[in-house]
Formats: structure tokens, sequence, C-alpha cells
């Protein structure tokens, strides 16, 4: 993790315009469409998997050039977003959420189904499910310093299957 | 809201695989676009309406198998998320949202246009109006327990019309 | 900020139907895709700007009737959402999470690399770094309070680039 090797720039901003100082346009190619499945284990408890690695390998598999990748993450206890993946905040974003939805309070959810995860639905859906990052020059146009996560908010050990949908010619 | 009849597997994170073992492409038909308006009524004060069955219905009478839908919320008080849609979790995740954005502490945006929503407008900005949800075999690629909803955080009863643009093949 | 030429209807809702009273579709042509940047400067702490006249302007000049808009901020310290862009939202925004996400409690980011930011990551992670806007009939299908923001959580002055790709017809 260690920074010393850091461009030249703003901290974290830093991203390869599509083809410099030209916007880009495809109109002469047909858009191709590829679904895929990313399987992950998870421990939960606020858990965040770094799958930047998934979204390149596809995304070079893929052949595409220009376009967006879709992501979906099915269920209702985690999330994707994107953050920088180091220790420190590994251990800060779960932490800010077991400050503001806490575990050990009453949820009607844990009443009624008796899951004890209802801290893992709210914060699951407060974050949310979907995330779309473009593409452009067949790089994922990421930040430097700006990795794509799922965060796995349920209460215990979890199997997971990220869709990664491509979309682009 | 019997889950007895739960398919196997770990909660919530169940989704057909696109074809099973094998990832899909579509590259020799064109893609299409469909745009659609759903109508809605709520009572606002952050209810939550499942518009699962609306998003799956307009899938099927558009035709399409592979792609995405692109949904969005119009309006600054109101958000798009998923969550597992039970009677519990519709009253903990507003709830959630009362203890951390509460209804009854200054807004500078209730001194000026005294509407009295300013929380509406900072949960609906955090929890965010759009959303993108994958569809494979003609079906979205949703967990079992996962449903899709409009969350109106306005302080009042509200017509609604949510976007579900439609791209596929 | 004058109100007064408010269209009629229910506040921050209204938005023109794709046709009125018919569902679009668009199956002879073939979609474009445009991929854009707009470099922004700001003042980070919470600052807000509105990007939706970049998003109107760059959607003329792309010339597209149907579609949607990718939109996606590269750095770990910077969310894209909408807002009713007014100055008291302006202030309420930042300071609701200057209470439920301080920046004066310790994080562990902050610990390991000084940055004094913990509680921008935490911040831009929870509203996220992407969103997705349709359009039809050559315009954001947006409400009429709604305006398309840059939040900008870092602790210091930065530059930014924000994507804009559009996918249409």
């Amino acid at each position: 993790m260690n920074r010393a090797g850091k461009p030249p720039g703003p901290d974290g901003g830093q991203v390869p315009p599509p083809i410099p100082g030209m916007p880009t346009q495809h109109t002469g190619q047909q858009i191709k469409i590829e679904t895929r499945t990313v399987p992950l284990t998870t421990s939960g408890n606020g858990e965040m998997l770094d799958i930047t690695p998934d979204a390149s390998r596809l995304l070079n598999s893929v052949g595409m050039v220009e376009g967006q990748v879709t992501m979906f993450v099915p269920g209702s206890t985690a999330s994707l977003t994107t953050i920088e993946y180091e220790p420190g905040l590994k251990q800060d974003f779960p932490a800010a959420f077991e400050r503001i939805m806490p575990r050990d309070i009453p949820y009607e959810h844990d009443k009624m189904w008796h899951d004890g995860n209802g801290h893992s639905h709210v914060r699951a859906s407060t974050v949310g499910p979907s995330l779309v990052v473009p593409f452009s020059g067949g790089r994922l146009m990421l930040g430097t310093w700006q990795q794509i996560v799922l965060v796995d908010w349920d209460n215990k050990h979890r199997t997971r299957e990220v869709i990664m949908q491509f979309w682009g010619v």
C-alpha cells in the first residue's frame, strides 16, 4: 500500500482522457452486450472485497474498447460502491455505518424474521446494489486510488454472485 | 410473507445464471431502447412502494431477453433502491433515516422555502434517484428476497412517474 | 431562485412524458456512444456544483434524441447525485453528513496516510460515484426542481473531471 510511486497530479482524481484532448465517438460499429457473473465468498459483517481486478480482466476478455460496465449485486444485504481500498478505510467504512445504523438496536425485521440482520438490510439499501463504470481506450475510467468494491453487510459468511454486464464496441 | 417456500441456498442472494455455466453474448442483433413511465401515488413520509411487478411486466411487454433497465425518479424528494420488501423493513428503513437525518431539526431549506421538507431532500440525495438492473433470459437478475422500491421521502401525498428505460436485445 | 414561475402540478416531480401518452421505441436506428469529460474546479469541503447545464449542453452537441447519460466521477472523495440546487440545501446536505460522519473523529485512514480526509472517503462511498439519467425528446428527464450535482467531499481545493457518456439514437 505504498503510495510513493504515485503519479503527479491531485490525489485520487487521475483518469486518462478517452483520447487526449478529443471527444470519442463510435458510430460505425455495432454495440455488443456481454453478461458475466463473478462468484465471491465473503465473511459478511461489512467486509469489503476489491472487485476491480475482476472487472478489468473481464473487460479484457470481452475485448471492448469503449462503453460501460453495469454492475449489480443480487441479494438485499450487500452493496456496490467505490473506495480507496486500503486497510484504514476497510475499517472506517463499516465503522461509520456501525455508528449510524447500529447492529444492536431493535429492528422490526428481526422481531419478525429472527435473522438478526436488520442493520444489514438498512445499510445495503442506503449504499445501493448497482454501479455503472464507463470505460474508454479499453480501460475502466477509475481514479488512480479508486477501487470497485462489494460490501457485504450480512451478519454471516455468504457466497455472492456479482453481475457485470459489459456494453460497448 | 411466508418464507417457508424459500429455495435452497443462502438467503437473498439467489440469481439464475444467464445461461448455466456459460457467459452470454449477443452480437448479431441490434440493440433496442424503449422508454416507459410508471405512474404512482404515494403517501410520502418514507413510504416504500414495490415496483418490481411494474418492471417485470414492462420487460415482458418490450420482449427483450438480455440487457438492462435504467430506472430514474424525477423529483428531488424520492429515491430508488432495492430492499427485502416485508413489513418489518418497511418500518426500519425510514426509521433509520429519521434517526440520522431527523425531520424536526432546523434546515436552511425550510427557513427559505417553508416547505417543511428539508429532511426529505437530504435523504433523497443520499440514497439517490437512479438504479440500473440487468436482465438475462428475459428475467430481472434480482435476488429472491430483493425487490425494487420507490422511497417517497416527501412530507405529503405525492404523485410520481418512475422512468424505466429498457435497453437490450 | 424565485419559484414564482413554477409550473402547475406537484413540486419537484414534473417531467415531460417521452411522447404524450405514448411509449417510445427506437428500433430502426443504430445506437451511438459518445464519451465526454467535464473539467471542474471545486473548493472541496462538501461544495456542490450544478452540472446540469454541462449535461444539457453536451446532450445538444451529440444530437441524440432518446437514451441515457452515464455519469461517473473518478476519484474516491467525490460523489454524484441529484438535489434541488438552492442555497439552503447547499448548506443542509453537507451539514447532514457532518453530523453523521464527522470530520473530527478518529479515522484509521488518517492514522495511516495523514491526509485528514477519512471523513471525505466514507461520505463519498456512501453517496456513490455513478449516476444514470435517461433522456427523451432530446431532454434530460429530470424533475423541474432537480439538478445533477457533483459533491466534493475532499478537505481541500480539487480539480475534477466528470465523465459523461451518452448512449442513444
